[in-house]
């Protein structure tokens, strides 16, 4: 029968690139046999203890239990701009009608279409299916928010509404990719969301290197080489990809270096997906996050016209780290009407994103403003969040850059860290005996030693014979010195264990 | 660039089948014309005014605002029964770890992880990513309901849970085709969803006709001769689509058609999907719900152990009408353990389905029991959904069956009327000369005379010459009457207009 493995379609099986099981299956057994283990595979902020912000909870378990409004004691529970923001919810999503269309190719109607959708869409209850794009309110003001962000217009109906960002990029994807011969330019290391999808999709996955010791900055020289390797080997290279802020890397990308990969997009014709999820997790003052759109809209004509741009983002990252919540959006710029109209087609199969999510994004978009009651509570709830994080950045890279032949760039931004890890040639060799990848044999004595759990950097990619792994900088604060001290411990025994002279891996 | 019309994968443009927007379209121009406009368009019950059963809300308000469980008054608005079943749900939430493990190629792991995920992903907050196939205590919840429901057993390691139904589909369907040699039997008229998907992973539809006048049952002769004629054009057809109840059909397959269809897939070697989202919505006594896997389990041996069965359910149908939140679950029956991998491991791409939609797939497995304090309203609300529901089918088709040339067979389950219109060849002519769709034609003319939006048969498929629309029956119970008084004056004047002495449309 066709479930039959020998039977499935081979897309399915090769996308086998990934954040890797055998480290985490190993941290399993460990903690079933009652060794404490530190969780720091994964950017899961509320797995490992983070609270959720008190307002937006508030407002979603309104709009889950609207009757509540109804009820004389709901001021008990509830602050008055949580319940206010709740009815103006609640009022998006209310009376109406649950749109799903999908198109003709008659795409005459589409000015008639992004008509009627707007002023019919602003009403579907929470309970019912959404515009295949989500909510119009919803949209609206993710919209003004990229426009405060940016300083440029940005279009609601440009906006389509995910569950979660990953879905985003794999519904781009699947419009780009047409087969094996369409190559995608990707990160190394990369997050591999992009692997895996490029893999199922049956496209071509094009590396291109962030150098390390550029701060894993981009070297647009290094693009070129790849899209011309790339070329030799009969690949038609289609679109971009950058992680910016960086996932493993950290690094946040300059406005010149921004600039530079847009007017490399434009000479190449390459599509840009931005994935800027970490947008709200910057670590450092020097280099603040700047959009790809905000980049692309400062370079005017013809750049500003013609370059195709696609931005992502999410409720899961940032200090909110809603990741069980499942809500994200796209933000198309300079892409045809009609290729929209395609989009928009393929998303309302699945019908809508999921709405409570939507309300989760509507509300990270226009948080409580100062004089709203909510506001203090929120701000400090927020900005302890953040602070933390910060504090948390800096004791991680500190920790590994005291660590003997471990060299580790700041974590500028995004939720994790990627040190560099020289193995001396002796543990390259028991490695080898032991039948594991050097990074994976690191990390596997690493966890057997400490309890603490990471993902070698072989699951992100990396420059052959160079060696790393990546750690999330999420573990409680006050776990933070005594986890890096452990490390250290571990970390200068295994150095001084394996040394026998002959050298280490190369940087 | 990448994205422009003519550059894009041509599966995303090829799949135009669906649900056609002229009529919608239509209906749009003229609310805004300030017309009342009865959309029966979408099966969205919430967006025609269903209330949300009060008793999962509430635990799902609770499950997005925990702090309130702390909040001395949570009594005065929560009953104690949402409270621990609220808390009950965060046991299983809570403290975890957000586990996404993509695996390796080595199923020699496969015991391992099962063990192991099981013992850790029992926790997971509710604003963290769950396990990839949903929360462990949920599944659990759903292999009971369905053991309770069948008389069988049901492993929790088999059920998956997705953002609703159709993403499941979609998940399958993508294992099962690797390209355009490889069809999927489906039933003609469908929902488009099969059609879509089919379209977009580029594989083949293969069809197969529902016999309206047996009341839309299967015929197993006409298989036979749909899979002869898709092998003779040299597709090998792998897997079989039955929507049980019919959308937009609405018939209960009965027992004895259920073990043909099995039989049927077991000498055929097919993968049987069985998209049972409407299970709960039966609408008389003769013929009620049987599942697919409860039969194929009666069935005994070989088939029992032999025939590959993944089943799909959802929390948007039934009476709950959860459409919004996006819950839904498979269950697979003998899928090989590598396979089942397989699917995990492209689950796991895009992380965990929204956890919120999780927890109201639980509820609705395990709902208030006798003797619970939600109890009688929980009952009350439901009864009065269901029965309500039950008296508006019965009020369509009988007004349906009551019109000059309509025939209608009685809407057993589902949420649908599937209504024949014989058009008298004067319509056929007049439809020719506005050149439009025969059934096109009717709709948009009974939507300007009535206000009905309904979508024409054609948007589902049917056999040739042969003429539908399709209604929800979701309007309110009170307005019934009068929309079917309504529809009965313009559909008799139609054919009085129309009839030109040459006869009608074939049956």
């Amino acid at each position: 029968m066709a479930l039959e493995y020998e039977l499935l379609n081979e897309n399915v099986k090769k996308c086998q690139y990934a954040v890797r099981g055998e480290l985490y299956l190993r941290a399993s057994e460990l903690q079933k046999e009652g060794k404490k283990i530190i969780f720091t595979n994964v950017g899961n902020p509320h797995a490992l203890g983070q609270k959720p912000l008190t307002f937006p909870r508030q407002v979603v378990a309104l709009c889950q239990a609207p009757f509540l409004l109804d009820d004389p004691n709901v001021g008990m529970l509830f602050p008055a701009d949580a319940i206010a923001r709740a009815k103006h919810y609640l009022s998006l999503t209310s009376g109406g009608l649950g749109i799903i269309i999908i198109f003709t190719k008659n795409s005459l109607l589409y000015p008639v279409i992004k008509k009627v959708i707007l002023l019919l869409s602003l009403s579907v209850l929470s309970g019912a299916y959404s515009d295949s794009r989500g909510l119009p309110g919803v949209r609206k003001e993710v919209a003004e928010f990229i426009q405060r962000r940016d300083g440029y217009p940005s279009d609601p109906e440009l906006i389509f509404l995910t569950d979660g960002a990953s879905k985003g990029v794999m519904q781009i994807l699947n419009c780009v990719i047409r087969g094996e011969g369409d190559g995608i330019l990707v990160p190394v290391p990369q997050y591999p969301l992009y692997s895996a999808t490029i893999s199922l999709l049956g496209g071509s996955l094009v590396p291109y290197y962030l150098d390390e010791s550029e701060n894993w900055g981009l070297d647009v020289n290094n693009l070129r080489q790849s899209v011309a390797q790339a070329r030799s080997q009969g690949i038609s290279v289609r679109a971009m990809v950058i992680i910016n802020p960086g996932n493993p890397t950290g690094q946040c990308l300059s406005e010149a270096n921004l600039k530079e990969i847009l007017r490399f997009c434009y000479n190449e014709k390459l599509v840009l997906l931005g994935d800027e999820v970490y947008q709200q997790n910057i670590y450092q003052d020097e280099r603040p996050f700047i959009s790809s759109k905000k980049v692309l809209m400062e370079m005017g004509s013809p750049f500003n016209k013609e370059v195709q741009l696609v931005s992502f983002h999410t409720v899961s990252k940032g200090y909110w780290g809603e990741c069980g919540q499942r809500g994200g959006y796209f933000e198309m710029t300079n892409i045809p009407p009609r290729v929209v109209e395609e989009i928009y087609k393929v998303a309302s199969i699945a019908l809508s994103p999921n709405v409570s999510a939507q309300i989760f994004m509507g509300l990270m978009v226009s948080p409580p403003k100062p004089g709203d009651i909510s506001y203090d509570q929120f701000a400090r709830e927020s900005k302890g969040i953040l602070e933390s994080l910060r504090r948390r950045a800096k004791i991680m890279t500190d920790g590994f850059n005291s660590c003997k032949n471990v060299v580790c760039n700041f974590t500028e931004g995004a939720m994790y860290s990627f040190p560099q890890i020289r193995l001396p040639t002796g543990a390259l060799q028991a490695a080898k005996q032991a039948g594991k990848v050097p990074d994976v044999f690191y990390c596997l004595k690493l966890l057997e030693a400490t309890g603490i759990s990471t993902v070698p950097g072989s699951g992100f990619g990396q420059k052959e014979g160079v060696f790393h792994l990546r750690t999330t900088i999420l573990p409680a604060e006050e776990e933070m010195p005594e986890i890096m001290d452990s490390f250290k411990k571990f970390n200068d025994e295994f150095m001084t264990q394996y040394d026998n002279g002959f050298g280490y891996s190369r940087m």
